[in-house]
């Protein structure tokens, strides 16, 4: 795709796939709102006060339909909004055009290389001359990651004069990294530092960003103050869980269409997104093993019936395995060379490095198949027999289905909501330092309310007598902050 | 889509969506027969004998991967086959593709019109002056009925000289019928005659054709002989069972992205479809509500949990209601009215007569707005709420998803290979009178056994004290014929 | 025990293990009451009409506090009864009591030895000079291999003048049934022959005395009718498999205290006995792995994601063992010395010889320890390893705990009712020959229908255009009789 | 029974039910060391050592097989010991005879009053003229509140002269502390000051102890360290909902044999005791309907298909009633005369005030019908309706069953011993305050590592690469300290 940046005929930038899709997006958009009662609720309450008049938002984070109903409630509440997605595969083209039409300048289309993605990742980040965005809506930390990476060349070019250099590193994701923040500073040497100034601060979806960013904070190094969004109990115990519980099966499905009854299904991890994938498995009819670093995970994997053992153990019995760990280098080429034919491999977590794609493509001899877009099947020279890869290993759920449900996302998104509110409205009271916050308590169970409605559920209300005993205000909070759910 | 037979360089006909879809056909029918042992079985067995050297087989059933595995199977084993589909949404056009050009005269596209549904059958039924097939695969019965109308109109033809006259039924669909049969014997008026001498016998495939045979049989009126796959355990309770448990979420999964989880779900029908559609809702996290007119399976449904009760007791409530019954009327215009906004509303049972379609495109101001394919929402004028139904009514597994996964579609098909084996072999025996059969346990036990070693199964073996015990042979069969399993 | 026959204050003779248990044993039927709807509508609808009046009901079923309703039912319809328990563990004393003093002449105690359980059995079939029964409910078969036994005896007796001899068979149990015809053969040469004579049919409970009369039928020695009641679906598909899913873990809980979770647990055997238990054992938290003998079983329990292997393939790593097959030496003591230190073996199948356990105590060395009543614990010599055998080898859920909950024998029950109505009217009309019978459609479905209101279920009534359509009167029956559930 | 001291031969103090089940506790007890890894493991790491040389402790814990095994592990490791249940129906017999017969100072039996109750507690404490324990093991707080109220009273006694008052406050129990502290007070003004000397810590079992705990740490009145055991991710996380959900069917089976599948059942508090106790009823085929305060709860609860209502919406539809809510005045009286005669009513949590036993005792006209011991009914007199309630309102699952299994116990157990080395081991060098801890996770793993061979399980080991990947050492902790598992 020519990376040539679009305008809208009332003058909004974009770079989608296919305008002509964007009818089709505005009615999946209208279905979603009606199961994301979180997102609505915040319109409702917020949207007449125009919280967010002047602020601009950049958002990178798949540019699904339920980020359309997320970027549709932003600017409801008064926001200006860039977006682009924060994985190659995760856009909905028809989501995407959608909003590109009527809402927001949108960067994203399904199959970026790593080139274009990079491109639309600096798109969002680009509100021209006076700086970036006010806030950022980030998931996995690539657009922080960019400004952290920015900002540090700047200086090294302000103090040495020396420009970075992709052919410093051989991972060549980093090297357009690089790439890109060479070309910038060549035009601007303080693009960043501008950025860095405006920005008032992050809300991080998603457990691998988060951990960056703790690891910033323990280094000193991060630059803004961040909202950990992903470690809500409405985030983490809820979008991980009963979101991949959905999703899994749901992309296996779509790309496979193999009956998951009957087989042997390995469960690579055993966190939130593990127990949900490996509740989704165990339900469908699969026989479970999974395979734990965590002694307390792999007990309550036992716990529910499942079997516990490493990965080399079962992987030439085996018929699916997922990875979900959040780590990296867990399923090799050497695993997948002792698969029986035809095995399924993929994965849930957020990075593409927990199978080793590389090590497969360079394999002597391998023969790649392409059933259909992010279906394939790699066929070993020796045995001819073959493994089928989805996503080329990336998220599954979101390269082969849709995703997570709207109604999960639209937990998630509340708290995005509330988070990227808290940052704009305390922007000014130094209540945020250059740390990582996590929401309190009494929004997270705020989130969680605005979802029982729609669900036909009642909540039992306390006596003054009962609140006393257990010493809890009548309206909550309702729990001690280290519950855990 | 204009209705030409198209020939094939090596002269066979088809009709077909887009023939450029072969490629993609024919990898993922190689997918497909790994996960179909029970139909390579029959390769490897009989094969090299080609029993079916010289025999027509005309099938009408879903033109899906699984069932080009069929028609390959058949034809691997000699015999000479044309096919259509049963259901105007249930072809996969790549599938279709792919055997056309390989393997089998092939008549059927996905999003066929009723007029081209016929047209479909006909042409499949059509082995030129020489009279029609040898035997037929069929599914629900429209190849069988066709022929007995047109037997039937034949015969009223030389008696009276009276053409049928498509005016006197105001069933539109049956309108179509009488006027193939009528134009058929205009050219030819003993068409159905010589198809009728000529054939050896039909095997069907599910419920519904199965109950047409019996009525037949028990009029008297069966004008050859029919072996009932349904009814093998190795079909009914497991295909109808294990494949809805899985295709149901599917099919739901990609017509809407619903969220299941923490929807209320009503499952009309507790018998083998319908306890696997439940037990799929449940697992998906849903709240199941059952409705059922058998007070044995309201009973089974209650002891797994399920609350039973009538649909008017749960209508505004639920979010999702799949029509299982096999029975006509189910889900009614009126019903429709006071559901929940975007209720969804599905059928997984063979005929389209379980959801008052016409009832709904008739009420008064009522709007469709077309989704995507499959997927439409019907907004009340008065309410301006809308319901999502999904496949016009039709069998939503395969209008929205692609059917039940290929190892259990092997189970049922390779009944369907052996009751056509079955009635080949003993076309000169007198076996079989015009009469409806069900294959004996130990073809069911045989088909069983073929798909264990696939899922690492191993069978313990009687010892001959043991079976003497239990009165069985070593071998099997096992089970009395009335077991329930 | 002295075999000594009381009385109670009326007359009416009985033998329990202690009468002061009375109270709690009527405190508890009136709780079961209430759980047993079916029995309690059949007092509504037959109790003033006294149908039994004059009928003289001999029971060998398990005296439990269920089968007290059952009593107490067929005495309120009029019959007179005499009773004994069909298996050596399996009676309430509390419940036996209540009956004995209140209703019925009652022979049965929990730990009868075997000689004391033969005794038992005759003193119910002893209805003094006249003859035996009118009707019996038998359990297992042992009421009526007696009479059949007997009659043999007294027909060799009258032709050749020579007694049974006891020493003629090596089976211990055999023995005692040939030293108690023989004794009444010497005071009486056709006791035997009055029974039969008098005897209008018997109703039989279970799986393994069905067995033994089909057998019976097959070789022309059956003396009387027999309604099969096991395979009514209320009974086979309810008792058996939701009977079973309750009482397996509330016998291993009660007998072992063990953590089921996270436990290997091995069902032999997945008919309906077995889904249940396996299903329990599952849904408890362990890990399931299934044997069978047959591919249909095995393929149903794959589907459920369970494991089937042989016993051998997993004997030194399970931790529970129970067999269901009935079928005979399933779990040798060979078995026995492989597995882990305390793994837990035990039957729920009717008889006693699933467990091998003759080979276990005749094991030289082996070591005995009895923990609690039907909880022993068997050290090897060698290895100082013990495993916990549950029963005896008997069915653990009436040893251990306390059988099956009142609901669902209130559906087995409300079967026998119907069946033995059904003997004693047609007693007259030959309706009833010398077969085995099982009861029509609509008595099954009318047992069902019982038994919906009190778990609040609501039916849907079929219109009389549905009727047509699908061919059922509006009132049922719905199903065709091989139809499977 | 009389509250007279008895010693054993080698001078022991004690007082239990009967001595002479001691050989069946021993048994039992035998059995459960093997379903007991860590805490096994904790005697082979630790006994040699013999770290606990010289320490008296003092337990308040249901005193079961499974609390036997604890207080031998803790003598294995030196210590010396006297013991208390926490509970009045708690005690299981042969397991206090086996412990004050071999090994500790036990004062403790099933049924005691409450006045018995705190005289054992009292016994517990008591060492002697020298103070009390070293440290305390304590379950739900009551030996930690005698000992803070003796101290209290003591002050005033000392400052003012005056006694405690039992007619000072209405509540029961409280009368029959305050009753204890004086008699106390009048022997010894120091008593419970020395035993506040001599404490080293306590470590607490359960949700409830830990929030009288964190009370008194906000109030600033704790007057010794205390380790909260509770929330320790292998004690909250396995033990409250593995164990309950074990325990709450095994409860319900022994007390009532009620069949427990096509029941509607309410679980009072979805916390990880609910979670438990909703997924043993809805696993064995209830219907489960929810309580809850909390919107999170609430909605992880409809995420697992269990519906949301309040109290008063099901009441008088459902069958069996669980309050686990850990709050007071849950199911009232008035409740209690709404619901369907015979539904079951039981608490599960850790204070009998859950149920309104005072409201249901005083209503006029109530008879009371124990049908066995823990096993009541209580008939309304207008309606002549009865409803069964278990265990007086009392933990259910000790007081109807034997409580939670050993393995999970284990895990809570081995909790208990590593506190207590903590205390012991850091009692000199000020590590801990008067504040209340939990323990390091580098412990809590440990815990589960103890538990996983004898489960078979197999742990994944990272590389150091995949280690520094994620920022963890290889041989962990692997989770941040929020993290909620």
């Amino acid at each position: 795709m020519a990376l040539l940046v679009e305008k809208t005929t009332n003058g909004r930038e974009y770079k989608v796939k296919d305008m002509s899709q964007a009818d089709f997006g505005r009615l999946e958009i209208e279905l979603a709102e009606v199961e994301m009662p979180g997102l609505m609720s915040c319109r409702t309450e917020f949207g007449p006060s125009q919280p967010f008049k002047g602020a601009r938002i950049t958002g990178s984070l798949h540019m699904t339909i339920q980020t359309a109903v997320l970027i549709e409630t932003l600017t409801a509440l008064g926001a200006e909004v860039r977006w682009c997605s924060c994985n190659i595969f995760s856009t909905q083209d028809h989501a995407a055009a959608a909003i590109a039409r009527d809402s927001a300048a949108v960067f994203a289309w399904k199959g970026e290389t790593l080139q274009e993605y990079w491109w639309c990742t600096e798109r969002a980040l680009d509100w021209g001359p006076g700086g970036g965005p006010d806030l950022i809506v980030d998931d996995g930390g690539d657009a922080t990651l960019l400004i952290h990476e920015g900002v540090k060349a700047e200086e090294v070019y302000e103090k040495t004069g020396v420009l970075p250099d992709p052919a410093s590193t051989d991972n060549a994701e980093f090297q357009i990294v690089l790439t890109i923040i060479r070309d910038g500073l060549k035009t601007d040497p303080k693009r960043y530092h501008k950025m860095k100034e405006r920005l008032v601060g992050v809300s991080e979806e998603t457990t691998t960003g988060v951990k960056r960013l703790y690891q910033m904070q323990a280094n000193g190094t991060l630059l803004f103050p961040a909202i950990n969004v992903n470690d809500s109990v409405t985030k983490s115990k809820f979008d991980n869980l009963y979101g991949c519980r959905h999703s899994l099966p749901d992309g296996l499905m779509r790309a496979t269409d193999v009956m998951i009854a009957g087989k042997v299904a390995v469960v690579c991890g055993y966190g939130d997104v593990g127990k949900g994938c490996a509740a989704a498995m165990k339900q469908a009819g699969a026989r479970v093993v999974v395979t734990e670093i965590d002694p307390i995970c792999a007990l309550q994997a036992l716990m529910e019936g499942l079997q516990v053992l490493t990965l080399e153990d079962v992987v030439s019995e085996a018929d699916i395995f997922v990875t979900t760990t959040g780590n990296k280098d867990i399923i090799m080429v050497d695993h997948m060379r002792k698969m029986k034919n035809n095995a399924i491999v993929c994965n849930i977590g957020h990075f593409d490095n927990e199978i080793d794609m590389l090590g497969l493509e360079n394999f002597p001899g391998v023969k790649r198949i392409t059933i259909k877009p992010q279906t394939d099947r790699w066929v070993f020279p020796d045995t001819k027999s073959g493994i089928i890869v989805l996503a080329e290993g990336r998220l599954m759920n979101l390269g082969c289905a849709t995703g997570h449900p709207s109604f999960v996302m639209s937990c998630s998104f509340t708290n995005q909501v509330i988070a990227q509110l808290e940052l704009w409205n305390e922007k000014a009271s130094g209540k945020y330092e250059k740390k990582v916050y996590v929401l309190p308590k009494h929004l997270d169970e705020k989130v969680a309310a605005l979802h029982l409605g729609k669900l036909g559920a009642k909540l039992t209300k306390l006596s003054k007598e009962q609140a006393d005993y257990i010493s809890v205000p009548i309206e909550g909070p309702y729990k001690p902050a280290p519950y855990r759910y």
